[in-house]
């Protein structure tokens, strides 16, 4: 397979095919103020999963779903003994996010796709366009629960248990979801892959800033979350003093306060958010019994992350007064680095089509940290404006959002023709250590 | 009538089956932690209604029903022309409530009553039991609605239309409770009254901390309450840097912090509470884009109560950061004194069954603050254990609820027997103004 094989495949990209796609989903789930709310597993996100099933199917593509929920459309390889290549996102949304965030990931891995049959190129390994289960984990928390059962990073009975707010456990919605997907067949979870490859927005406004159209994603930033729970005492609020008083609210703020204050750097690298943040009983004349809050820390430095994340617990304690505290760590995921192999892959690509690039750190989580450890592993970032994200505002132009395509249909292609030693599987060494050719 | 006579009737109170009914009432909503959710126009509240109804039918009560759902059991007098004396409280309780709090004077009230007829007494004014309507506004925001109507304080057609979070308007909710109580006639709304007596628990510890009875209650603490609603923008946990970002939890978090400091007095007479703080969009790894809070704010005195509530405003404003506030005053309530005919009646009654008695203020409102400007109002408090209220651990004992009663049995035959001047109607002069005899 040479080059220009390649840069062919990328030259099929169709900016207003990809963009109308994008708008199609945009609807499923739309919001008044232009966002979606798609959340993992609701019925829009069901619509959404149909709606790719559909177009995979006039396009030749063979679906599958496994067992928590992943959702993949295969462009059959001429090697059926070599492992596929997975390219993907999600589909699901924050409960106000934007139209691009996941779902481009998808659709660029599908355009990506069209365009290299429409080239004419038949890769020897197959290419598996994929949609990850509950990336986002507004619904069902924690996130990313598709790519980490796929790559056994979690139990998929553990998984399946888990309930929304309402009581709805993943197994529930996820039998809901089968019910519109009927007609597709169900297929072996966490199976072998030879590489994984994410385009996504950046989410933050370094390519913007810097006019530039494509960031090769170096790594992917750590994170620590926390869950806090402040016991006080309910009262009345005209009646009791303030010395009888166990007001969890006031102590609950002392903490986030104290933390806030401890955690700030003068750099601004640092990422502290308090999310959640519930009052019970949440009555006017009522002092607060209970406050339920997260705590999310990122820090693109493994050892700082460690260090910061170590004090949440004591500065919460500290600051508790007259209340009670409890402090449980929910996750602790350290800072990553993709393979130089494929991250040169990428790089490659923007240069060969001209496209001004950069490398760059993802500050936020994606499937591609579960997929890491499991294959060799890559992202694209294509420009966000103004680095809005989570949000509604949330804003990436067509140009953008087909260069990001393009780049994902050279390196695919790449990859699922060059690709010969990499049978990998979950069992196998760490992706950074696995050969590219 | 002479003090014979009334002392009589106070002979008559039960201590059993007062505790008795209690106790049937805390079976209705009840919660597992000894509490009651019977929050206002909830079908628990109207099987409440129900069941003090059909109490009063088997002892000869004549029921009514006004138009904003205040309930009330009349023991007919002997001269239909004179105005009846009111004595109740509420039925419905706030979300995780306790088991005395306003029930216990809608059946003080009762149980005077019975009292009454047992001794034997024919007082000439009509005495009203009433269960005033949604007195805790924990549902439908703000509370004493009832009261408030029926004294004219208050629109009815605005009353009705306020909606529930759920969406389900007063008007609604209250056509659904009038459906358990087809069999009861509708009363004029806002009738005129001769007095207004109301036994309530202290909800707050003084009375158990002194070892006495009886309160004397002489007037109620003022009150403002606030809404603050605070707006930034939505952004992404991750990647958002702190010098981007619009944090609508944290702005709020200083907006509570400032308040709480600028309104510390050393003496800790000052009632400062945040009951609700509600974040959206809630997600953990989302940058708050809203919080919306409640300030509620009392003390004895209305000038610093004034001066203190007017520092709610620049405060909030001065730390809304790169955040928008918007602070709205809800309801301003200056602090109130009862009649000394009143206090006096209430006094001599407790010093004639020698209960250990005080004057006290009450520094929680009551529906009594909107029956005083209506006719001459007073209020006995009994003892509430640690002052616990608003909660699930609420206490009194049932010597002292049934000493409560015995007051308040007193005070009704001497107010219905010797009532002549005060035919009074909202359109009369302040009570404190009013002559008993």
């Amino acid at each position: 397979m040479s080059a220009n094989t390649t840069t062919r495949a990328s030259t099929f990209v169709d900016e207003k095919r990809l963009a109308g796609r994008l708008a199609a989903m945009a609807r499923i789930g739309a919001t008044e103020k232009g966002g979606v709310n798609r959340q993992a597993l609701s019925k829009e996100d069901a619509e959404a999963q149909r709606q790719l099933v559909d177009w995979g199917n006039s396009l030749g593509l063979k679906p599958s779903v496994d067992a928590i929920g992943n959702l993949f459309l295969r462009l059959e390889g001429t090697d059926p003994s070599a492992a596929p290549v997975l390219s993907g996102s999600h589909l699901d949304s924050q409960p106000t996010g934007g139209r691009f965030d996941g779902v481009y990931g998808v659709l660029a891995a599908f355009e990506a796709v069209e365009a290299i049959i429409a080239s004419g190129a038949r890769p020897r390994a197959s290419i598996d366009i994929v949609a990850w289960m509950n990336e986002e984990g507004s619904r069902f928390a924690p996130g990313m629960m598709g790519s980490a059962v796929f790559a056994g990073a979690r139990e998929l009975d553990t998984v399946l248990a888990v309930a929304d707010a309402t009581g709805v456990t993943v197994e529930k919605a996820l039998a809901d979801v089968r019910e519109s997907l009927r007609d597709v067949p169900e297929r072996w979870l966490g199976e072998r892959a030879a590489a994984y490859v994410e385009a996504h927005i950046e989410q933050g406004p370094q390519l913007e800033k810097e006019g530039l159209t494509i960031g090769v994603v170096t790594g992917i930033q750590g994170k620590r979350t926390f869950k806090v729970r402040v016991d006080g005492e309910a009262a009345h609020a005209g009646t009791s003093t303030r010395a009888e008083r166990k007001d969890a609210l006031l102590a609950a703020i002392a903490m986030v306060r104290a933390l806030a204050d401890a955690l700030h750097d003068a750099e601004d690298i640092v990422k502290f958010t308090v999310g959640r943040f519930d009052v019970k009983p949440s009555a006017p004349s009522v002092v607060p019994s209970s406050v339920d809050f997260s705590i999310d820390l990122r820090h693109p430095d493994s050892q700082v992350l460690q260090a910061l994340g170590d004090k949440v617990r004591p500065l919460c304690e500290a600051h508790a007064g007259v209340c009670a505290v409890q402090v449980t760590e929910l996750s602790t995921a350290m800072s990553l680095e993709f393979p130089a192999s494929l991250r040169g892959l990428i790089r490659d690509a923007a240069a060969r089509l001209d496209l001004p690039h950069r490398d760059i750190l993802s500050t936020a989580g994606h499937d591609a940290r579960y997929l890491h450890p499991v294959c060799p592993t890559g992202m694209i970032f294509v420009p966000s404006h103004l680095g809005l994200t989570h949000c509604e505002a949330e804003f990436t132009s067509s140009a953008d959002l087909a260069a990001g395509a393009r780049v994902l249909a050279e390196v695919l292609i790449e990859l699922a023709c060059r690709q010969a030693v990499t049978n990998t599987m979950r069992s196998l060494p760490l992706s950074s250590q696995c050969s590219l050719d």
